[in-house]
């Protein structure tokens, strides 16, 4: 992104505000359009607050922008003679739309991630960098020559890596599927966008986990459904709730994370698996199942997927790439009855024509290769040493004030805080600390919960930002 | 895709009828599911439909799958046990959704490509395979170290890619516009559909050429839109129309394909251009102006976009290297007011997380490269011979039958057939002499048009697949 020149003797200020001048008179910023708070200013384009405060004042001088009581600072709208008229009222348009935007804090928490102030993030649940097989990679795309077509793709998906996954699921996962019955998409939230869209209706009732991480998708409430919460305990979801959810809302489907279930962390115990597919089965409502998580085990394997317990066609199973190996492919998918898979591809065609044939020709290399058992095995050991790491931290630090189970997998651990806390207040005194983590009540829960992921920063700075974390929340619980 | 083997002793109609019963038995086709015709069941497998039907009689007579009068063969609903109600009925579900499925012409063309039945192909709007920059993206792949990590990346697309956008646009395309206000996006298509679906709300009026490819996509139907054409003449659209629309159904948005007009070839005059603006300014309606083709001239240059007219920020500018590059990439870009640009990053975000990182990689070291000049002045030759190899055959097949106008740039050649003659026969006559192209009706167009790109076959195969079709045509044409 464009950053001030700070070699050259044209002060900082002026180049600020001759950069903001030229993006509105290029339209980037038309007339009306509302311009970010000094202190978001310094941030962005990494200056101290008070050079931030001088180019507005210089933009203010010349007129091209405004303070306007309450609403902070905005380009003028009588620009260049330009009436308000002019131009089409912005803000209408993109408050407007059936999506609808992030929630706040996820806003609040990725301009943090991206104001390079350089927190320490257990907010993000992905996998560092360097737990990337990236050397790997670095070699496919080396030693491979590049022989594929560079046009529109199989609506499904490129085959080879169909078939690769076919081999990958029944190796790792038990599952029988051929790759006919295989979409492969951008990742679970494709996979979970394309079923909410066209497989569901506004006003359709659905079963998710609550806390679950669906909460934290408007990709649900932008599709006009009705939500209710199965409460997890334990040994996961109760397959009785389903029974009466179903009586009470006719619900149409059931979202479940089985293995390490984000961010409970929570197994669904194989009993309950059976039940819930048998039970699901006997109504006729298809399941979601996905299974992002299953190969992060720490200790013991997890049992085995609702899909190898199904046999009608009633799992719709969703896994990828991200977090196993690296979010940055993009690849995931999803296996599901025939039907389905044709209408979802064909949808897909619809909203961005189909993946890119780069990142699937990695795929379907890493997954042939000998590097992914390799990989795995060493993507466990690290987890499992942050995880202890991030526990031991916790222990030392917070040992009355929070609780948690210790989780098997996954990249998360779910903690409770053992005295009432406001999320909000909590969130920006770590921001202010310089630590980043998701308040709890993003996924649907209570006050109070917050989720810290061990994956996202580096090892070393798991300790230093606990000790952050510890000093966000004894003063947010400090009495005043 | 699975195939039988043809080396086994087993006989291929066996192996078609484990290989359907094994995909029943894991649920890839639950009891109720619709089986394809024998004859596409040939195609799918590449076997003969006397294979075909040999495959349905043994799973038939072990009780497996059921002609059921009037909607061809299913898998038994009563199998293995199951009731009918232990299954969801799928058949509801895929035909729910918001998200409206393909049209049925484009699903039609779509599978006779796919079938491998080697039709010459002038119904997919794209380059051929052999006018890809193959040899530039090996070496970019070979000899470029990957060391961008592999993470969640930016939701605006990857800096350096749009770094280069922003010098490419100015060079080629004289618009100014800095980094933070491009988008990435995985092509036009997705372009449209965000723009669609987060800036316009069901009810909403807006704008198309008529014709125009936006009525090919349902998206513009799904999103709830409500679609009013202005008519395409010689010069293209003509201002005077929009202040109408506005006046009668009071627009909300534009949308304008100015050079090359996909499907009929046109390019909207310059004076227009400026009127155009000047009325979209005046009523405050945004334009979203998409550029597929302009840099597919096949003679002079096209005028100006109406982008560089633009100051105010009525115009949002679309773009890809779909149609100049490599549709395979999935790369594409957006120029809009920074509030717009912002709201749909965030939007996709929850779609698909965004793009990877590989395409982008590739794509800004192609930029940037000197390759991307070189491959232009190519690509323009390519399509020019093509063009003329097409013209040339349509004037001696056809010299009665058909007219249109000789387009300057662009993939297409919009031709209006000189008898009534109903889209829905051609079609078919065309597929069954080998041939395919798009009916004009996709487009929004009365009967009697089709559309035939010169990009995508082969050379030599331009005027064979002319003379099928003029077979098809005069076989339609002809009086029963």
């Amino acid at each position: 992104m464009w950053k001030p020149e700070r070699s050259t003797n044209k002060p900082l200020y002026r180049q600020i505000a001759e950069h903001i001048e030229q993006r509105i008179s290029i339209g980037e910023l038309p007339p009306g359009s509302v311009l970010p708070s000094e202190r978001k200013l310094a941030e962005q384009y990494g200056i101290n607050r008070s050079t931030a405060v001088q180019a507005y004042d210089e933009l203010r001088a010349s007129g091209v922008i405004e303070r306007v009581p309450g609403s902070g600072t905005r380009v003028s709208k009588h620009l260049w003679g330009m009436t308000p008229l002019s131009v089409p009222n912005w803000s209408r348009y993109v408050e407007g739309g059936t999506f609808l935007p992030n929630l706040p804090f996820m806003r609040r928490i990725r301009e943090s991630i991206q104001s390079g102030e350089n927190h320490i993030n257990f907010a993000s649940g992905e996998l560092a960098p360097e737990l990337a097989p990236n050397e790997a990679v670095r070699t496919i795309m080396t030693q491979h020559p590049f022989e594929e077509t560079l046009g529109y793709g199989d609506p499904q998906g490129y085959a080879p890596l169909r078939v690769q996954l076919a081999s990958f699921l029944r190796t790792y996962r038990q599952i029988q599927a051929t790759d006919e019955s295989i979409l492969i998409t951008s990742g679970s939230q494709q996979s979970l966008y394309l079923i909410t869209q066209c497989l569901l209706s506004p006003g359709d009732a659905i079963a998710i986990e609550n806390p679950s991480y669906c909460y934290s998708l408007p990709m649900f409430q932008s599709a006009g459904l009705r939500l209710f919460g199965l409460s997890v305990d334990k040994h996961g979801v109760n397959p009785e709730e389903i029974r009466t959810l179903y009586r009470q809302h006719r619900i149409r489907m059931v979202f479940l994370n089985p293995n390490y279930q984000n961010p409970t962390g929570t197994v669904l115990a194989p009993a309950r698996r059976l039940e819930i597919v048998a039970c699901c089965e006997q109504l006729g409502i298809p399941i979601v199942e996905d299974d992002a998580f299953s190969m992060t085990s720490l200790e013991t394997d997890p049992p085995m997927p609702l899909k190898t317990l199904d046999h009608g066609g009633t799992v719709i199973y969703v896994g990828s790439l991200s977090k196993i190996a690296a979010s940055g492919l993009r690849i995931g998918w999803m296996v599901a009855p025939q039907s389905v898979i044709h209408r979802l591809a064909d949808a897909r065609q619809q909203m961005d024509f189909g993946l890119s044939i780069f990142p699937q020709w990695i795929a379907a290399h890493f997954l042939n290769s000998g590097e992914l058992a390799r990989h795995l095995d060493g993507l466990r050991l690290s987890l499992r040493h942050r995880r202890d790491l991030l526990v031991d931290a916790l222990i030392r630090e917070l040992p009355e004030e929070i609780t948690f189970e210790l989780p098997n997998g996954g990249l998360n651990l779910w903690c409770k805080v053992n005295k009432p806390v406001g999320d909000y207040e909590l969130l920006e005194k770590g921001i202010k600390q310089g630590v980043l983590f998701v308040p709890g009540s993003v996924y649907g829960s209570e006050s109070g919960y917050v989720r810290l992921s061990y994956a996202r920063p580096r090892e070393e700075e798991i300790e230093t930002g606990i000790r952050k974390f510890a000093e966000a929340l004894r003063t947010t619980l400090a009495p005043r």
